[in-house]
């Protein structure tokens, strides 16, 4: 059995491999009455397509987004969307030595020894590809959060490339798109611009670490005890390609905390408690409280690497591997928009649910 | 919409609250034909139940488990297995300050935003003790585990606690239950009594972090793209309380790595392909490899501590909060057998979704 | 793989057997601060509890419900709530013959195919026992209704027992505990009395038809295409034991009708749209419209019957078999009341999935 | 909240509207290594295609399916199969007054009360031409069928179209594709032509009654009590548009029965347990018995007709109206490949299904 689909009421099905013919998703479960055009979604494929930098794979996509359903007169009605990319650079010769060959730390051996059978090139249905359908769903929740919860902001960004990590004290997020990374130190940015030229030359890749926050999150949403709201962006941020590890607020260094440190104390705001730490990345019990939720994820290596490689073919004989194609050197670097898209669906589909359950009535305090 | 299942054809449902009459789960798609008694469950329940030592909270619970259903003349039948624990050493009396007070860093002032009306005894629902019911479950998954896959063996143990490493050159496993911790380092387990003695009278407590390892995993296990294995792990563990990061083989150090040097290489051994290293987790793609399967969580300290802390009441007050009460100094402790009963769940779970889709068949190699 | 839990955000896990020491259900999904006891509970389970009179099962079982969760100061807090009702009349004795052979048009042989080891005293899992647990969902349903839809009004009752039928304009539903049937019809109850007892004595049963209609259904529930609110009931009704047929509105007629006589005309009322007949029991696309919701569905005949009747044993001999034990000669009476649980909790699930997505809001006319 | 998705393992999610560009189907957790092609599908299109009579509507759509994704070198590879048909003959003119005015007996005042935005043209999503995903999906499921259930036979056929009724002692299924009803009585697919052109041309159309057969069913299939085969039968023909009731065996009949009469008794053949007779339609408890699988349902006539019927429009004036555009006179003729589409799909989703928990065993008898 195969799951293709994330989300339990806003729910988003992707489908496609990347050399097929083309890829997408289904939407289902959107609220009608959402302005929605080809446009609102296409703004944030531009964000993760490939090719816009030497940082990342040189195939040539457009990823222009269609909607097929789901819309009518720039609105949705409430039905499916369906939203199709097609595929235009596909340079499928590259992949000759990969349909008989493993990539060790790829996906290939485990989708040979599960199927029997797949699509080796490009790496199929686990290509990175595969997440442009994830952020033209995301696309669409975030036209449905703009009408429901118009204060919720959501912004991602790399802060660890490798072994260089960016200098708290110097963020600005208003620097991200200033460079290749979607780096908020301007000075880490041209440190990694350095770093990755120097491992990309030398044949080699390495992973990365991504933020993401999402600040005006209504207190309430999460569905306890096996959809709290860290299991659920956890779930959405793992399911990425490469991703071996996920982080809410604190995240491991938890472990190190006492229960005097961790408390997140309260005092009243004008409108409300208000914290004076955020340790739990604004969600307790499952459940978000107002504070900015935040997630932290790591991204591995990109395993498709020029240097040579020990590893074994289809008849089991020993080989040595160089992977060519056009790969990322930090795939990490287009997990970011992937990851805000993500953070999107699941705030979107908590909040439908809550409405669910409660109607979005909310316990009070004072 | 509250989500209290989880897997997906080896599902379990729990209920029930810290100060109710009694909690359990139902686990329903239980293949039939499995030997199963209550002594075969209550072997794990007794690794988890509070009391056993002075490190872990003082209540009293036989933590004894009945089978109500599911379950004819010691064989599954297939049907709804109801597994049911009575509390019996409730002292709700201790909590006359949490009914008004929201306790800093719990689950407190996020059930009552969400619902406005919660059974605040004993954290009610939020409590570590619905990990009892885990644990029960879990029991069940090892007994059919034991009959479809018999070489896999799960092992959890804590690595870190506080800001105390084990030495991973010291590690026996064989001495995991010769210390209070499921410490695998003896050193490390005399030093961590200690420590936590200190915190604990000093009205503290602290966090920690658990590994988990199966061994024997068969490959194949793992259903792309959104119920990856590493997903379904990590957000297995993401919903055990107080659970605040999750890492697969590398985990976050991912980041860190080259792609030459996270490449797990692949040899031929005797029955099939070899790996030389293990960065991947035993998992690549979302698919199970045939290495071992490892992930690490890491425990937030216990919220519930006799230092006081800032905190609101209902009425909106800023108040000083002391939790009262049976407490656990580090609730990471009891989350070790809980770690193993939930990859125990995932796996049974995978396992049964895999022949499914494939009825078991692998794709060869050589 | 089993499946013992219907509902979407309003979802109900049934678990236990005939002859085990008790049977329940979880109802998660549950808005919060809902009033709830026993009591509210209780009043359905005393309708469909057996051996009230000689019409139905001689077992006595007090049907006595026990809210083991989910439930604080006598509200609901939107955890899941688990009902509890102990079984206290087994006469397992009764059930030698059973153990070994296989009643002709029962589930003893598809159970014994599939799961090769089944409980099979009093039918075990497949014993319309298992519907108290329904019932008692469908009490929670009606507490959350009243409090949601307050004019939702469901009423079920027989229009067909074996061969005689209802006179629809004797129909008063006033007399509908008037009789043991749950017959609206004064007159065909007095009939049906001794056309049942006939069948008793000579040793049969016999087949039933319920109608189960909801007044008072807010118009926009239904999920189309797979979640269509026809096909919920359908689904909901024909999950109940011996159930082989489901009708909305004109049902198996409307394969009679022109398109001229199945439309349903529509004026304009004093509050809305106004239809001049229906046909369409309330159902259009899938969606309710405003008017009553109408269902039918037929029970078979109780297989269980002292007449001896040709079938083959676990060894595979051909035998003839009497069942001894106590069986109701027209399951259909116990029926009712459970007809009316089931369209308790499609309708107010479905009032959750409609509140997810469209908030409650409508599109409106004039 | 919308569902588009049905099945449990073996999932379709179709999408797309009558007028939009096209429509399809994503096919989730198909088995890999199924050899499929494009005309493996369209074969089955080819017999719901409009056009191919004057009795179905004269809307020309080629109906041509491309597959998308999910398979390789003319193998599945267990990864989502995107299927899209392109609309090619819209003619959205026709449809003028429906986007003010309601069609008595249609869903357009549903999707306005729910949704309050919709596609009007053709119907938009609750139009019959969803049902072209469906049997694209079916033809999916019938290879995989091929493959791991060969000898399973799946039949539909019309036995009553308005009050015409076939007579079975003349039921010849051989003769099927010579008259455009599936019409199995030779002389009665005379009758209804001339019935039928008779409506047409009065502007008028007409229910019926499909039958669907499916022979070679193995015993063992159907996940009681919540996704009995007879629920997940019923629920999947009453998705179907215009659908109003649905029956397994005897159906509605069976409440005329008496336990003597019903009881199907057994007697030992040559390779197994052999029954009498088959009032059940091949299933007891829920689950199949290896007799054939019998299932009915009514489809209502056409809502879309010539004849005047009052109603009221958007503005809430009382209007008459004439629906206009291309209809079919008995939308029930076109339901027959969809019903037989839809029970390929739920019979492979529960073999699949069982061999997740049985692993396909089975107890034994003899």
């Amino acid at each position: 059995m195969s799951f293709n689909t994330f989300g339990h009421t806003f729910r988003t099905t992707t489908w496609g491999e990347s050399h097929g013919p083309a890829l997408g998703c289904t939407v289902d479960g959107c609220p009608p009455n959402i302005p929605l055009t080809e446009a609102d979604i296409q703004q944030w494929l531009e964000l993760r397509k490939p090719g816009t930098s030497k940082f990342t794979t040189q195939r040539r996509e457009a990823d222009l987004v269609k909607i097929l359903s789901g819309v009518f007169e720039g609105k949705t009605t409430g039905t499916p969307i369906q939203l199709m990319i097609e595929n235009t650079d596909q340079r499928s010769k590259d992949y000759g030595d990969i349909a008989t060959s493993f990539r060790p730390g790829h996906a290939d051996i485990a989708y040979h020894l599960k199927y029997g059978h797949r699509d080796y090139r490009g790496g199929g249905r686990s290509s990175a590809r595969e997440t442009a359908a994830r952020v033209a769903a995301g696309g669409v929740a975030r036209q449905v959060l703009a009408a429901l919860a118009p204060d919720l902001k959501i912004t991602g960004y790399m802060v660890q490339m490798g072994t260089k990590t960016i200098d708290r004290s110097r963020m600005d997020l208003s620097t991200l798109s200033d460079n290749p990374f979607w780096c908020p130190d301007p000075v880490a940015a041209v440190e990694w611009a350095g770093y990755l030229d120097e491992l990309r030359l030398s044949h080699n890749s390495v992973g990365a670490i991504i933020e993401v926050v999402a600040e005006g999150v209504p207190p309430g949403l999460g569905a306890p005890l096996y959809a709290k709201l860290d299991t659920e962006i956890a779930a959405a941020m793992m399911s990425i390609n490469a991703v071996k590890g996920v982080e809410i607020g604190e995240g491991m260094a938890a472990a190190m905390l006492t229960g005097v440190e961790n408390a997140d104390e309260i005092r009243m705001g004008n409108d409300g408690p208000r914290y004076l730490s955020n340790h739990a990345g604004g969600i307790l019990g499952g459940i978000s409280t107002g504070q900015p939720v935040v997630v932290r994820f790591a991204v591995k290596p990109t395993s498709s690497i020029l240097t040579p490689r020990e590893t074994v073919n289809l008849q089991g004989e020993e080989v040595d591997l160089i992977t060519k194609g056009r790969h990322d050197p930090c795939v990490g670097i287009r997990a970011v928009p992937v990851g805000e898209a993500m953070m999107a669906c699941v705030l979107l589909d908590h909040l439908l649910l809550d409405r669910a359950q409660t109607g979005g009535q909310r316990g009070t305090i004072g």
